[in-house]
């Protein structure tokens, strides 16, 4: 059986004193943010993650959900318990807004738990998560008497949210949306339709489900620019907030999938049910892109927490399993072999895995800390800089975090030989979770055309150009400490590459676009790099500072030096080749006819 | 539900035009493979791995095997009746030595075969796969006796075969195994030990069942130097060859795994089984390496086998699924959508996946022919040579063909987004079987330490510097071809890091061995993009030839030189980052003590 413990020393570490959450408590949340209530938070959700959830991690995976005859679906065996302990410790009101009963912590905060209750249980951790999507949709566009009647129930996760865009014909392309939606005369809208793989579409974990559903209006206009968003309730909520009767959508089938099992992936179908507009009609798409950027910072925190999971059942393994002898020498002479530990091989798995995860979690976090200032910061302009490099960041938090979790997971896994390709022992679980992460919340080739299409042009490349002065300078400062001063140089030469292949795209996508698709995959793994690299350079500096200071944690800090230099040493170098890759364009990848792919 | 086609023009284009296999014709059963014959073998064995394999690959999956209450095992429903087809047309004999039987055909038919069956089914091509590793160990070892009663029966595939090697406590470090072997006054061996993880173990498909085990006698030397290799048959075989009594060998149970469900993976007990030594006492190793070698190669050809059938299914959804525009402007304007063709990092993936298929599935078959250039070349010299190439390879094409192989059976999931992560689909079950080809007959980091610390240092480096040599040959020859030589320029380059990095081992691992155990994986990437660069301009001049000579099949010619273009582009700049990082040696990865990496 794999355990899990929350990484509670090193969340502490980053949001304390790398992203220095208590410079910032002049930000509305943050006063109560203080070192010590930031300790209890993450011991306490750590505790739970690792009591509550991590313990039906494996059961969850083998029993799935149910679908029963009238429709209903059960949760696996201790599920409804978990979630009712999740609603009264608050942990879903963590980071909500007071005004509808939340708690009114930082996200970054926000952020630091949800990978924990991920990390012990992905499958469970997505039914709060896709309802603080849900929320963030109607905190943003919903009218005030929507707000008043969904978001306290569901801020307190009495109610659980979901986020219905996907239908048979329409997957990535949302223009291609056919579930419509009529308007009544007393307002609210008839809607009728099929929406395909709906996470949490349906559960017994609440008694209400509160689905945001995007349709077309009947005059709407074709393409994305016709969809409106509806929230529309499994049981109809009447003025004074008492349930009513049952609302003319149900679960037509559970899918059967690879992975996340224990959560619900349902067929809703939409037969005249009751619906009510959110936001104006036909501008459904920027509302519902406020639930995906939410949801895309998670599902990049998922990324991160399988391989994180799968890091810490290697390491244990790694050390438990004796096989072979050290290539200097046996280091056990007494036993008759060594741990898995002594081999460079298993140790490289071991190193990529922690350089990544530590790397990651401080990128992520930093993304919450933006989400923060994007909303809170007292002055306009710390706002838009925040908003700016949490817009850019978040396709490669999203994208290289989930393709590099996954392949963290394959390669934890890898560590335990044939014991992890063995359903019991947990490992291959973490991979196949990991893998809907490259897929959902816009599958991770989405993300590169978001990043290449999208966030580079942006207001004349103003984002991407203050990430590289960012990097520059955190760069210059970093040679100045003689520990980081050859990382400096990696992520200085990385950064390079980043500004060379973004120059080729100035260059090169005007004559031919297919030139920023044919690079965009690549150029998002060249920006998780970089990004990752100036995370190793802070958390570098921070552990240097500690260490001068004689902290008396001397080896989590002389370990954080050791890791930013192999991050240095065994990521930096695919920069290069990921720019070269680039360079080559889109003539080759495009040339030939479909027909030349058919084999015969 | 997904469909396989064998690419049986591609193989032929590779055994024909590019190995020339008829330029051979003088070597021992290689005069019966003319260009017809070949065409038909390949032709016919491609029919039966799409009609009879490929339907029961899904069904196989779903079913898994069984084991009933008296130790028996259940293969799904349709493996009997499949196993006597294959059986009856003779796949298993193929090119097994005439003289037990077989039909003498040159390995590198028996290869693209394989490959075949495998991507139709490829938990059902390891029951006659495994069975042709214990064929090759009795050839080389077994004596007159051994090799009469068991070979005709196991070269017809009437009795299948498994290699006991895995014990709880031993994986990788055989010389841990303690499975034990007491000789008997007859002659015989009475073997008790547990083996676990047994594929074939035990099931439904054969009458007997030969178990080939690695055992201890009693004075054996500890270590590897103290095994030895026993047959073992399920049922005894009297000296006429009829079946006898049930011998105390008994599945003890069937894996639950990730993938390869169709596949009885058991735990095998010997309880004073009869065994008979193969070869001599405390040998067992080396007799036991003909069967890893053989199997190193078949698996690193599983790895191609999943990369194609999820190639396939991803190229037809590809052209069917219709979702959004062509960042060129609208591909087909008459309908909502284009195809997700038009994409770029659609056909990024496309390509990569066809450019490695088509370059792994040349290296593994001119594997096959330099397995029997080695056994059968007229020359000394020519032996040697072939043997020396294929020692080297052989990690390569296990190591590098299964990780490219999983990664691409993932990338051809992604094709299909949301539906990919659906099981019906199929695609998520190719990247659970290929999984497994990461991990077994010597997990991977295996493969790149035999490569760096066994084959690369053996005969003073002849091996590797004669591929240097080939490489370089190649290079030179194809930059006179117009098509050719940017390509010819990039091989040359990873060469020239191979070799840069070959230096740099020598260099440094004698003062720690670790440096050369930190770089090795990624030594084996390089080795398999520069091999895979080799085989791209072979396939290459030969597609520039065969334009010139005015083939009629012009678009299958043209379309491997635009292969070639793309794999030089996309794939070779990889060599130069991996060297740079195989150059930062083992310091910083083995710098951290192993409480360094625990959480808290």
């Amino acid at each position: 059986m794999p355990s899990y413990t929350a990484p509670v020393r090193d969340a502490r570490f980053i949001v304390t004193e790398v992203l220095k959450i208590e410079s910032h408590a002049d930000l509305p949340g943050f006063e109560s943010a203080s070192a010590d209530i930031v300790d209890a938070v993450l011991e306490e959700a750590g505790k739970f993650a690792s009591e509550v959830l991590a313990p039906l991690n494996a059961s969850g995976d083998a029993q799935g959900c149910t679908r029963n005859a009238d429709g209903s679906v059960t949760t696996p065996e201790g599920f409804r318990e978990a979630h009712a302990q999740f609603r009264e410790a608050g942990w879903g009101t963590l980071s909500a807004p007071a005004e509808f009963g939340g708690q009114g912590m930082p996200h970054v905060l926000g952020f630091a738990v949800e990978e924990f209750m991920s990390s012990a249980n992905q499958a469970f951790a997505m039914y709060p998560g896709l309802t603080n999507g849900a929320v963030g949709a109607l905190l943003a566009k919903g009218s005030p008497e929507l707000q008043q009647k969904y978001l306290p129930k569901m801020v307190a996760n009495e109610w659980l949210g979901t986020m219905n865009l996907t239908e048979p014909q329409c997957g990535t392309d949302l223009g291609l949306i056919r579930t419509r939606a009529e308007p009544q005369a007393d307002g609210s809208y008839s809607i009728t339709g099929t929406k395909i793989f709906i996470s949490a579409g349906e559960h017994d974990l609440t008694e209400n489900i509160i689905h945001l559903v995007l349709a077309r209006t009947p005059d709407a206009p074709e393409g994305t620019k016709g969809i409106s968003l509806f929230v529309v309730p499994k049981l109809l909520v009447a003025d004074d907030g008492s349930l009513g009767e049952r609302n003319a959508v149900s679960c037509g089938a559970i899918e059967h999938k690879m992975g996340i099992h224990a959560n619900a992936t349902c067929v809703m179908n939409y037969d005249e049910a009751k619906g009510w507009l959110v936001g104006e009609e036909n501008k459904g798409l920027a509302a519902m892109f406020i639930m995906m950027n939410a949801a895309r910072l998670g599902v990049g925190m998922q990324g991160l927490s399988q391989a994180e999971v799968a890091y810490q059942n290697a390491v244990s393994y790694a050390a438990e399993r004796r096989q072979g002898r050290a290539l200097t020498g046996p280091a056990d002479p007494e036993e008759k072999a060594d741990p898995l530990f002594v081999h460079p091989d298993v140790r490289r798995m071991l190193m990529d895995a922690k350089a990544f995860t530590e790397g990651m979690r401080a990128l992520a976090l930093w993304g919450g800390l933006l989400v923060d200032l994007a909303e809170k910061a007292p002055a306009e302009e710390a706002r838009q800089e925040a908003d700016d490099l949490v817009s850019l960041l978040t396709p490669v938090i999203k994208g290289y975090g989930t393709d590099k979790g996954y392949d963290t997971a394959t390669n934890m896994q890898q560590v335990w030989g044939g014991h992890g390709y063995i359903v019991e022992n947990g490992m291959e679980q973490f991979v196949r979770d990991a893998r809907i992460a490259m897929i959902y919340e816009g599958a991770n080739g989405i993300q590169a055309m978001d990043l290449v299409g999208r966030k580079l042009p942006k207001d004349g490349g103003r984002a991407v150009q203050a990430f590289f002065a960012l990097v520059d300078e955190e760069c210059a400062a970093a040679r100045e400490v003689e520990q980081l001063s050859e990382l400096a140089g990696r992520v200085e030469k990385a950064n390079g590459e980043l500004k060379a292949a973004t120059m080729w795209f100035v260059q090169n996508a005007m004559t031919n676009p297919d030139n920023a698709g044919a690079g965009a995959h690549h150029y998002m793994h060249i920006a998780g790099i970089v990004a990752l690299g100036v995370m190793w350079l802070r958390m570098g500096k921070a552990a240097a500072e500690a260490l001068a200071a004689g902290a008396s944690d001397k080896a989590f800090y002389e370990a954080k030096i050791v890791t930013a230099r192999y991050f240095g040493e065994r990521f930096a170098p695919d920069a290069g080749a990921l720019r070269r890759k680039i360079e080559t364009g889109a003539e080759a990848m495009m040339a030939l006819p479909p027909d030349a792919f058919a084999r015969a």
